[in-house]
């Protein structure tokens, strides 16, 4: 074998890089609270147990309690060369107790340590996430009660389709945050399994009691395979999934903030606190808000690209990898819920300008379908009602007008089948027609509201 | 306004290329049975409330059966310049019933209608991919309960760390795909949600009966807001999302045979079907088919990315966009699948060297936990115990010896605890000390195999 | 050792599974000509160097060839069986030629091979997308050109800033597409060094002449390191790196193709040959195109994602794996290449609405920051002019007007180093005040599109 | 209009959302001096073309001068209410100056000041990745010049597959860093280019001096297009996708020494400082930094996929979204940096055995393509040959015997041309054999690092 090089020079730059590469401490030192938790109520199972004796294992729990006022008092002596929480907290505890501080370690291994920190943290995010939803959902409910009277055009491929109401449309986002807080309620539960007692990879040769130290921390059930519980991280996929599709949803929303918010549009004016001025143009109001949650959610899938990338094709059990699955949780956490916040607040703020929306959807060609259905309703397949109305919009934009331009003797040149009602079609008779569930029919709006007022009670009483 | 500019070439141009860049008929004709499915449920119902006469209906349904059984003989008359399968379909059903075949899509989009394929199709692609985990979760378990006395030694950081039973660790796999399970499970009731009858965007001016539909679909309910049923392919993004950590499951089962398959580690030899030579090396065994199952894992974490990005910032309602993330779907589903049914024939026909592992776990030093256990019962911290220990392995390794080949004076001479029972101390006892739940104790794996063949048979009585 | 499992079921469907997981053909099969070329210039080496006879040589050529005429007439036999474009030509060569083909695979191996072909095959891809921005870049200017005077806004946040020439808003594209070229060219150079000669990693036991192969299939140079060359697949990330900007670009292009040609803003008014209708809605005119291209940017994003997750961690050499990477770069030629040349009809056929433009720039503020400057030049520092401006500004829209719309009195109410000439600040001396190089005065221009024309003219060049 | 809503506690909320949401100060102060720097170089060319007085230019270099003192010496007052580093130096201005300090952002923009900025960092950045790639570089060198004679397998899908010698492995990852190094320096280049002068889009309208300006801050060129100068991140993207890839090569290199540190292969030996132990399992020595490089490759590429996301569908010019990729490029230079260094370091310091890596060159059937080829040198075609030796390697292994272990009967029974000197093959000839370009015979080897070492020196005088 050849001998490790002792170059001296090489050895130093090595320790001075080891100072910092493999120090984890500046981020996973606010699991602090996590891993002075999981220490306590492991210590005192070992005490139940008599694994431990009851005076060491108070003792313990004291100095972990003295530790966990340090750190909230802001006079927690850290030490970047201790790496990480873990050996913060332990470290600390010898200075406090001695010796005894040792026996905290038996029956336990820093994976399965590691692991329940990290997921006592993540199931803790994941209810700050469904919580801020549930806020944004009560402020999309507000704006749709507001808007049960105002009409827009509906879009798709961002061209005037038919006319809706901006209650119908906002509880459209109801809809997709309703999807999002299930998802980081499974996320929850996915993360609410307890791994402690798993040791290092193979359990403990200590006659332990995980039932007790599940139902001290709040997890629902204990790890079923040792091996899988130190070796898994999915719960923080499970989270990062569903981030990704909240701030999709988000950037949606965002992204029609901004595009209602330029002066083409003109729907809404934002927040004056959620928008900003220019360095140089005097006269912008830039949508910043909206802006930056639609910039950061391309980081949120790139952190769930990370974190899957992250864990393929390491073998089993613990490899070190793992570490940045959990930097990549905490980056998470930092864009979802301030970003759920901020949306909320830029709907709460907005100022929709509602007589610009009704002009845009009555200045337009929307009610095209509706004259569609007239025929059909009079007997012509759709598909040939279809055609004789594509005609007719386009003949009227030939001739500089649109479909509320014509008269019903351009109507009736097209069709026989017109008669003098079709004149009387209009965006409030089309919003009313679209009268099954569903559908953006005043009545069915109302009903929609109801029930997703009783849903999000509901779903505000589970998380409460 | 500057007029279209007519240049005859370019527009020939651009009507050759739109010949084929927005064909997406290549791939989602595989959507034909859903499709057909969709539309004679929507007929049908239209004819029960009376918007289609029942005979019309009729024809209609017995048109689209035909033109099934066209596509099933082979003798479909596909067209490429009709773009996708559901013009495809129209159009020969015009060419079958004439101008009442324009009456099937009375009260319908197509916005609305693929989006109800798609579902359909999603169902059914999570389904299938439910029933391949629950297969593979079959054969590890095979595996397991033959190798309950196989032992190996247990790896962190691919460092041996403490010996276990194969069947641990094979159960360590029973519990990811598990959780995979669940996943498509919830990927599918994402699916589940019938968005016919939204119309374009605003619902539909019929009194249309969704409720009728959903039953003849099988679908669990109704949408109930119809902008968000025509903008949202969450369901897809859900399907994706599980198939990304099912494959990341899959990623560290390949390496683990790829590495194990090594001749430096020697523990398995994969089938022949699983393996090829070389073409130029004739004493090659290749593993071919956990190579590719870890490649391809990378690219499902692309699609979902792909479909991620796709999605993200688009304004309601439907954008074509949204077509991509149908595509998406199909090249998932064409690596998942397969991948699944490949790693259960992978571990089928692996024969696992026993003699080789149980080598490997005696001749290391993974019984040290062991011995710090040993000296820990008889009163030390565990912290001081772990530093007895780490010096007796450092000092053993720098005499050329493992752990097991000291003697109890060596042992005597780190620490008076030692006594000669430390002598007994082997791979055997050190995995039957580990009795407790989830721990790799005989004991404990018999009750944990037990618990997943009745987990597995459950979950099988649901998929059936 | 375990004996393998002979279960007969088992093997049968590995057998049957066998004949699809690992099937390449279906999608390897576009590169047969540069596999041809490859073994046209291998063998013609060989022959050379006397490895193998002349007539042997000659008479595999002519096989070869043969195989190629075949495989373009349509009526090569494909065997899925055989796996592989290189298997099913090799196997068709055994036919022809009898045993003697068998010399063709003399100091080669698979995987050098595979290598060389996909190196020729990138190098075709990379020129033909140079080709396609070059085309594109025409396009550009060509519009450019036309709209030399045509105003609209320049937009930041969405929100309208300064006037700009429609000519400099279409070079800003002309810049981005310059470097997408030139990062083509750097990934076709990437691609530019022959592997073959690197036999299966560490090199072949012959006397070959890899200079002579470089030449005869015009690669730039000879690898350097045998393992290092089968390994590598470097060039084809290069490829992906480039062809994931590039996209990015025509997404920013197409969103705003897809935001002008709306109702609101209605600055466009695309082709009809890259717009479509709506199946319901008979006045749509979808931007189809736009949204493809910008919804299949998302996918070469995740081909990206795909391709550098799947060479996350091998270890060296070869692994089939790269299989993969092989796969994926036909995926984002198909994307890419199409979307370059869509882009190109988009513009080509686009009618830009030049009156409402202008009319869009002239109705708003943004002017403020020339009259900011206009204060500036009178002496006041440019931070205190903003605050001027900006006052004014808000002042003008609490009275329901713009700056365009205040006195003389009220400027000089401002601030009284407002004389009358403020009021003669329009868009158009707004424009030619940017006078500066990169600036959107109509001189400057002028010489960044005879500058732009010079440079295409170059590239163009180097291309041909 | 509908009065923007004045709700106070929703006013108030949004105040304090507003003063954490948009703050980018905790990250971009790291980009003070860049800051700095250019606001001296845009003052300077001011008081040069007479736009603002000498006197008032120099007061402020004075001022910027005395800011950067501050910051460095730790006493600068930062506020995060200002929320960036370019607002609280120009707060700190005014406080020094007084209103003169006004006078700075004349004829420029936030937008155009942010892009230089991140120009010049990036081009730092990309200065320091090639810098440390050289030096990782030369140790790859000093590991291949020590281990010129040392002999191991090597491996295609981790199967043994010829000999090579640990140089020639070695001299494939120079190879992989040189390509990184070229990377680096494109992405330098790209940055290369000043947007300073093109305002906040449109230019400004003043005489200034942009060429000057780039002189003074050592930009290569000046910016073409004022509108593409604000809207563009392609330099950072550049530099994230040259980090991706070499990130990739370091993950590779990682992965093998996670493997080959394993007890199974025990190749090397790696530093003290570079594993540690476990808190549990006192035997470990984990390979932490390899196992952290390769880790932290997911996040880089997530970084990748973040900011191309974000870029996406981006009409011009400037959006905040593009705030979140100067983010972006900070996360990855923490990970990117650090870990070129740690692969160093690792390299540097890790103890190869050599007689375990010999042995297991031995102690398999890599020779079996030697022995191919041995057939092919007396007449056979090569694929005749390859399927003699395949069946000879097969018979021994089914009679418990490698190739080296046969006998020259055992050779002729399977081939007539076998003659006494096959049994002279071992892995040295073999290795020498390889004796062409690019090959592992030694005397190629001394060629390939002459060559290395020559183009090394030229990449550090560049670099220099």
């Amino acid at each position: 074998m050849n001998p490790e090089k002792k170059d001296p020079a090489a050895a130093a730059r090595g320790a001075e890089l080891a100072s910092g590469f493999t120090v984890s401490l500046f981020y996973d030192r606010r699991m602090y609270r996590q891993d002075i938790a999981g220490s306590i109520a492991h210590v005192r199972m070992l005490a139940k147990q008599g694994i431990v004796p009851e005076a060491d294992a108070q003792g313990i729990v004291d100095g972990l309690r003295q530790i966990e006022q340090e750190i909230e008092r802001g006079d927690f002596p850290w030490r970047a060369d201790l790496e990480d929480i873990h050996m913060n907290v332990e470290a600390r505890l010898y200075e406090i107790l001695g010796d005894v501080a040792g026996k905290l370690h038996t029956a336990r291994s820093r994976n399965d340590q590691v692991a329940t920190d990290t997921r006592l943290y993540a199931k803790d995010v994941a209810a700050q996430a469904m919580a801020a939803v549930r806020n944004l959902q009560s402020v999309v409910l507000a704006v749709a009660d507001a808007h049960r009277a105002t009409v827009l055009p509906g879009y798709t491929h961002l061209q005037r389709g038919q006319p809706v109401l901006l209650a119908h449309h906002m509880l459209a986002y109801f809809e997709m945050f309703e999807r999002d807080a299930a998802r980081f309620d499974a996320a929850l539960r996915s993360a609410d399994v307890l791994p402690l007692g798993s040791g290092a990879l193979a359990g403990v040769p200590y006659d332990i009691d995980r039932e007790f130290v599940a139902r001290e921390l709040g997890f629902a059930s204990v790890g079923r395979n040792s091996m899988d519980a130190v070796a898994d991280r999915d719960f923080v996929l499970d989270f990062l999934s569903a981030a990704a599709l909240c701030m999709m949803h988000l950037s949606r929303l965002a992204e029609e903030l901004v595009i209602w918010s330029s002066s083409e549009f003109g729907f809404v004016r934002l927040g004056d606190a959620y928008t900003s001025g220019s360095s140089i143009m005097p006269q912008k109001r830039n949508p910043d808000f909206a802006e930056l949650v639609r910039g950061r959610t391309g980081r949120v899938f790139g952190h769930l690209t990370a974190a899957l990338t992250t864990m393929k094709g390491l073998p089993l059990t613990y490899n070190l990898d793992l570490q940045e699955v959990k930097e990549v949780l905490f980056d998470a956490e930092d864009i979802v819920l301030p970003s759920l916040t901020a949306a909320a607040g830029l709907l709460e703020t907005a100022g929709f300008d509602v007589d610009r929306m009704r002009q845009a959807a009555e200045e337009s060609d929307v009610l095209a379908t509706d004259i569609a259905d007239y025929l059909v309703a009079r007997g012509l397949p759709f598909r040939e009602a279809h055609i004789v109305v594509s005609d007719l919009t386009r003949g009227a934009a030939a001739a500089g007008k649109r479909l509320d331009g014509l008269s019903l003797d351009d109507y009736r040149a097209a069709s026989p089948l017109f008669e003098a009602d079709v004149l009387e079609i209009n965006v409030d008779s089309s919003i009313a027609a679209r009268d099954m569930p569903g559908g953006t029919a005043p009545a069915r709006v109302e009903e929609a509201l109801a029930d997703a007022r009783a849903r999000l009670a509901a779903g505000l009483q589970d998380a409460g």
